[in-house]
């Protein structure tokens, strides 16, 4: 056990201790950290490590703030990523603070807080509130484009359009069944989605495939008819301008669709120049795919070409959307974590650079995100992903907290589930080891999120119960990184059968759950007018059998967030928070009740807390 | 905390518990755990991870060895690194064991056990020992090539050679002064060295340069005539061919010295060839240093015909001294941690790579090892090095523990120190995050030692405790790893003033510690006859407040290594040894004393044990 003043010690790399998040390469930022006034500190060091050599720092003792005792130090910026750590000299002995918190022994660099020199972090993202949209089941606009039977076949099925909201017999094709939404839809809900308060929108891929999901894709180069085309897009577009929204879509740079011209010309001309796209075991027949899905050839990034086509080239798919008319603001990359990886060519990390490159010098200002059930670390340092679908680092290890461990895997006949709800130390501990994986910037940039198309809804998550539901939402709401709704979770809907998370938006109001909606609207509206929740650090102030509590902190002020999961209350009693560096005296008031509560002897009396979660703003 | 039956669990990716640790590409092979018999696992998962998707793949019971339940499952090899992981699904609740130990959350990445495919390990480091020498204060085999003062100047002072193991005086630069020793008295020296037992020498630098550290390189492609020049090298390698005996050279690729062909033609001229080795900040004397000294000119890894003459051309440096005459078994690439890197310009994993594919092609066998007092884990992944002087993996936590913290490093005035020694569980946890991060292969082939040129003396480093440096030396030969000794230790050497641990070594036999001598010949003889150290796997049995113990473990057998650091011996008691798989009945003899001890109800019982090291081999 390690000697509890140890918990006083705070940094996290967010801007109240660092003087630039984002500095310049040769500049000279400031690095600054608290610790307890009372902690038996000798003598502070910052542990850099220029170039692969140590140097150890002293750090000068700053101002006194009780019951905060800050330490600063000079860091010259002087390579691409620079990494430190603290070493402390105690009278009790000598100790380290890593990003994954205090240690008796020497941590490995992989721990290390991480500042990136010289980059652009889109800065639109800070403010922004996503929207998922799955575009088939969101809003049907323009019924003339619905797909019909006799459009395509699709290895001997047919597409089918259903009435909004109607079951489709089992006999289709899980895959050929529309409800027709498109995006015309999308443009007419656009008051919907301003009175929610989102303001940018994420599109599952549009461009012109033949199953729902539209991950087939036939062709990059153009969306799909069924969804408006490419008119529909720029009208889109010019919407979301009026409204100051933005929007970033799906691409599928893994594998294409069985249909797609680039497969189809492979595979009719093993001397066609799409046949190295690919990788024929055995013409034409046999594939590789992705997870042995015979409609989803595997993109082979050994191909020069390849790689001209999807990212490099002037044109490249990566490229040509983010410009106008079209002018995405940003790329969700389907299946990054296997992006480039394939048996003895692994060069995920090259193609993973490259995109970056393209992506960036097509717009600067471009959000270049990607789907990573896993750990995305090896993404995450700067010069690859802006963020990923922050399943890992935030929703998921809050679910085994909330209702118990389950995985599913390929090849795994059966949920691996676990009646046990994970103890709060699991939750703690993954939170902080996927922070500490990757720079503060970077965190600041994770697409958080509850569910997705690939998930169940988190309302059928926790098997209906709306406390645990908006426990879920504060968090989301109050997490590093940028907050994203998958459309229709604000109402209240829950899973349907087949579709699961797909299922058509209710439009009929008399359906939706209005104080859901009103409870989502409050907290983005919060969301979006707190810089303390945008900007400000993550330290976590209780981990309690059912309970946890964290604090995000800037110099704007201070936020409490408090999570409890148990259907017993907790009993009303104080919470420490002097570890924290709160001051005596210092007043919060809870987000919901407008109860007020008085830092006293450094803790904070808490009234009994149902299920569900509180949200304290410290008073001016 | 963890349940205890946790601990029970083990796998380590040696040879037991891996069908085959050199797998081809598209190998499958056999990957097996062990758990306590009567542990409450219901079902034991491997989770893989191809391509960068998980797949989590139900392992079978195996047989049943009592107290052990063995566990197995095919793990197919599909890339060039495979990393693996176990989920236990138990009674009471879901686990993870990785490389780093159990948890009860999800964990990263980077604890996952890892096999290399296609990986050609040096097949003769598991049986060898080293032996480094510092040519100049080894043995003076020819004193007619004494460096004198008239040969060369160096910044306005001269060499000069003086009567072996005398002071020099003051006035006298330290760089300068010299013994006389070389390539020679080496050879003259191999009856004592065979007599030894070691099996390969580490010689520091031998190209020609100025100083007696030879580390400021003057001529890479010449042995320094002060040794005797390349013919030396040439009788050396014969006199070794005849011993059946190896030798590795020290390589300084980071830097060279100031009086350099290659500095002198670029500081002579801006625009020859070699300027763009340097880094000038403002040509001719204001260039890139390592670490501030004005002679050792940084080499600078943009320019390609650097990248040439150092590994890449067909007669680069890396290459001509692996191949005959001078047949070098391999290099000790020094300052390894910085190579390549420099501010902006980051390539050290390129050239490390690079400097691999020039090393392996021209000598299969050669081993690749590196300097790196760091976390050296990005160059052990199986493309950089074979393995780096294992400081931080094995013997500065060691030290840590025996004698308290203590560092330097540039830029700190003073050392940091702590009076407390490091808890044994600081030495531990470091230990297994050290092997932790890299391939169990790799781990294999870390040059493990207990000081060296760059370092004070172990037995200085303990105060002269004969009993702790016998301690560190059971450590040293039983760890995983290849050992070295460091010239003279074992014999009882000192540091000496001014030239710390590079002393001239002692030749008076009645000056020798024979009877420390006689210890190590022990123990590098076992060493070297016991496949269990060479190969087996590592376990933890034993952590407490004073003591550890550790088990080696190969199909041969098991030998468990006692280590007590106290004063005040442990007193008789038993040590539970049934997590270690260790059956009731199982004979154990101690290899100094020949006491016996019989493993009854799980427990190894242990005499008193005073202050020192025990080592226990398994009877057949």
């Amino acid at each position: 056990m390690l000697p509890a003043w140890l918990n006083t010690l705070h940094h996290d790399g967010s801007e109240k201790y660092v003087s630039n998040l984002y500095p310049r390469l040769r500049e000279t930022i400031q690095v600054r950290l608290r610790a307890g006034e009372n902690a038996p500190v000798k003598r502070l060091f910052l542990r850099i490590f220029p170039d692969g050599e140590q140097f150890i720092v002293p750090m000068k003792k700053a101002q006194r703030e009780s019951p905060v005792q800050w330490w600063e130090v000079d860091l010259h910026i002087n390579e691409p990523t620079v990494h430190y750590r603290f070493l402390v000299e105690a009278e009790d002995g000598i100790w380290w603070y890593t990003a994954a918190g205090p240690t008796n022994h020497e941590p490995l660099d992989n721990t290390d807080f991480r500042i990136l020199a010289d980059y652009n972090s889109p800065a639109w993202l800070q403010e922004t509130v996503f929207y998922q949209i799955f575009p088939d089941t969101f809003a049907n606009g323009d019924p003339s484009n619905d797909p019909q039977p006799h459009e395509y076949e699709f290895r001997g099925k047919h597409p089918t359009t259903y009435p909004w909201g109607t079951a489709a017999p089992d006999s289709q094709s899980f895959h050929l069944v529309f409800y027709g939404g498109d995006l015309p839809g999308i443009v007419q809900r656009l008051d919907y989605l301003e009175m929610l308060g989102v303001t940018a929108l994420y599109l599952n891929p549009i461009f012109t495939a033949y199953t729902n999901h539209k991950y087939d894709v036939v062709d990059y180069e153009s969306v799909d008819p069924h969804l408006g085309g490419n008119d529909a897009l720029i009208q889109l577009r010019q919407a979301l301008n009026e409204r100051n929204m933005r929007y970033i879509v799906d691409i599928v740079p893994n594998h294409c669709g069985y249909y797609s011209h680039w497969f189809q010309n492979a595979r009719q001309n093993p001397n066609a120049q799409e046949a190295e796209f690919f990788t024929f075991n055995n013409h034409p027949n046999d594939y590789a795919t992705w997870l042995g899905v015979w409609s989803l050839p595997k993109l082979n990034y050994r191909s020069a070409e390849l790689r001209r086509r999807i990212y490099e080239g002037v044109d490249a798919i990566f490229r040509r959307w983010l410009k106008p008319p079209y002018s995405a603001d940003g790329w969700r990359v389907d299946v990054a974590n296997m992006l480039g990886r394939q048996g003895e060519t692994q060069v995920g990390v090259e193609v993973g650079r490259g995109i970056r490159q393209a992506v960036k010098e097509t717009r600067a200002d471009a959000y270049l995100m990607g789907e990573n059930f896993f750990d995305a670390s090896v993404q995450l340092q700067g010069d690859q992903l802006d963020g990923v679908m922050n399943y890992m680092g935030m929703s998921i290890p809050l679910q085994h907290w909330l209702r118990g461990y389950q995985t599913h895997a390929p090849g795994l006949e059966e949920e691996i589930q676990s009646p046990h709800a994970w103890p709060t130390t699991a939750l703690e501990t993954t939170w902080r080891a996927r922070r500490a994986a990757i720079p503060w910037a970077i965190a600041l940039q994770q697409y958080n999120l509850l569910d997705s198309h690939d998930t169940s809804r988190i309302r059928s998550v926790l098997g209906g119960n709306d406390a645990l539901h908006r426990l879920a939402v504060v968090i989301l709401m109050t997490f590093p990184g940028v907050p994203s709704i998958y459309y229709g979770d604000e109402i209240g809907m829950e899973d349907v059968p087949r579709f699961r998370s797909r299922g058509c938006m209710i439009w009929d109001e008399t359906e939706w759950d209005t104080e859901l909606l009103d409870f989502h609207r409050r907290l983005i509206a919060l969301r979006r007018r707190s810089k303390i929740l945008q900007r400000g650090g993550f330290q976590m102030l209780a981990v309690e059998e059912d309970t946890f509590a964290y604090q995000r902190e800037s110099s704007e002020g201070r936020i409490i967030v408090v999570a409890h999961r148990s259907k017993t209350p907790r009993p009303a009693k104080p919470m420490p928070v002097e570890h924290g560096g709160i001051p005596n005296g210092t007043r919060f008031v809870e987000f919901f009740s407008n109860q007020g509560s008085l830092v006293e002897h450094g803790v904070l009396p808490l009234p009994e807390h149902p299920q569900g979660a509180t949200l304290w703003t410290e008073q001016p």
